[in-house]
Parts: C-alpha cells; structure tokens; sequence
C-alpha cells in the first residue's frame, strides 16, 4: 500500500486511489499498459520523472500487488499483473473525460480494438435495463458498516 | 488549472490528472457527486480534510471549470458543472477496479440506476464490434504532434 491518506474510508474509490492516487502512479502504469515500458531507464527518460519518485512507486506497485519484479535477460523488469492490466478501464475513462474536456487541439491518442480496429471507450452501463443512465443514486453495499453509513447522512 | 507537473505529455490522461489528480480531489468530488455536499463546512467535515487543502481544490475546481461558486440563501455553495459531473465514469471506473481488488469485506458502495434499480457499473467496449476488447493498442489521434509521437517509440 503506498499511502494511508484516506485511512478513514470505506470506500473503493479511495482505496484506489492510495495505490494509484500519488502523483506520476497513473502515468507509469499507462506506459506500461499502453507502450509496453518494462524498465526503470526506460520509465524515467519516457516520463522525466525523479528516480527517486519512480523507485518509490514501483516499489508500491509491486508491494500492492499491481506489477512484479522480475530478472530479464538485460536486467530487472518490471510487469503489469493482472490487478494492474485491470487499471485500463480506469485509464480509458480518464481518457475519455480529458479528451472531451482538455483537448482543444484534438485527441492525442486513439485507443483500437486489435481484432476489429475499432475504437475504444469507457462507458457506464445499467446492468439491468441496458441504459446509459442519466441519474445514479450511491447506496449502501455489504461492506459498509452500519455506523459509517449512518454517519453519512449525519 | 491545479498543476502543471505533466507539462511534457501530450496526454489526455495527464490532462486529466492536473486537474483531479491531487491528494483529495477525486473525493471531494464523491462527495459533490453521490453525496450532494456543497458547502466547505460539509465537505471539510465530511472528509476531515485540512481547510488550506480543501481551499486549493475548491479553488482550482473553480478556476478549471469543474465547480461553480454559487451564493445560497446559507452562505457559499460548490456545485459540480457538466464538465464535473462528466467525471461520474472516471469514479465508477475506479469504485469497479477497488470493488474487485481491494475490498476484502465487500463493496462498500453500490450504484444503482434510478429509473430501474439496476447496478450501474464501468466498462470499455469496441465501438464498431460491441465487445468488451481483450487487447488494446493506442495508436496517434490527430491531437498528438508528430514529434511527440515519434519520440514515443525512440
């Protein structure tokens, strides 16, 4: 777990974001789910991040369980585990947002289904009507307690 | 607009997170948009957020467009614009990721739809095949300067 900043929380946006919340974490992850970066050289040139900063997050992602640390033919390699390939949706929905939203110039990048080409995006669905609903209420799930939900609508 | 530490990136993900990619401020924006909290006092209780922090966020919300600052009949009120309440999909997408990996005693929270009750949920899918794609490439959109791009591969 990288931070504790949201301690208090029940709650699976902020316990997300104490693994991918820091800064740069969503940055790292992106270029090794979408330009298959494996190495610290390679992360720190691509992103101009300290390394200080970068040791700090892939040490995370791999105490997190995000990637593993492996020994490769040219030295240590870093990879994306299946909780941390999980993240696209994540990426792709802020994806989505920035480019309508930040990008006056036009999408810089364009995600595409390697089978068919087609374009890519996150979308919110109803599981049961199938819609793309309009009006969303947060109710209580079996892993909340009674006395923080309470304390909710205090 | 909050940081510019993602300067360098022609990136609608980074683009992003230089506005909601600060300690605090995808939560704050929970609590506007599930919570319907609009006042600092109820955010700052709420989260038990340091008021200078809460500040700076209210404040660049503002200044990016995400919140507007309102005078109600009780004093001053934060509400979510279109372009913050666009940001709904980015927060589902991570309650999805933290409700799978990181929420050993259950999810917290569940959204529903409230014309039919439906779970509302996160997902991507290939806009001309309709399925939810395996492998994803980011290819170059017409926002992306060739240069940039070309780096991307050195």
């Amino acid at each position: 777990m990288l931070g504790r900043t949201y301690d208090n929380e029940v709650c699976s946006i902020a316990r997300s974001l104490e693994i991918v919340g820091e800064r740069w974490s969503l940055l790292i992850i992106r270029n090794a789910l979408f330009a298959g970066v494996t190495r610290f050289g390679d992360f720190q040139k691509r992103l101009g991040v300290a390394t200080n900063v970068l040791t700090t997050r892939l040490d995370g992602f791999v105490e997190a369980g995000i990637m593993s640390r492996n020994s490769g033919s040219g030295g240590v390699e870093y990879h994306l585990t299946d909780k941390g390939r999980d993240l696209r949706g994540v990426l792709i929905a802020f994806t989505d947002w920035g480019d309508r939203w930040q990008a006056p110039a036009g999408r810089p990048i364009i995600y595409r289904h390697d089978d068919c080409s087609g374009e890519v995006h996150s979308s919110i669905r109803c599981d049961v009507c199938g819609g793309k609903p309009d009006a969303v209420t947060a109710s209580k799930g079996p892993g909340m307690p009674e006395e923080k939900w309470s304390h909710r609508t205090d």
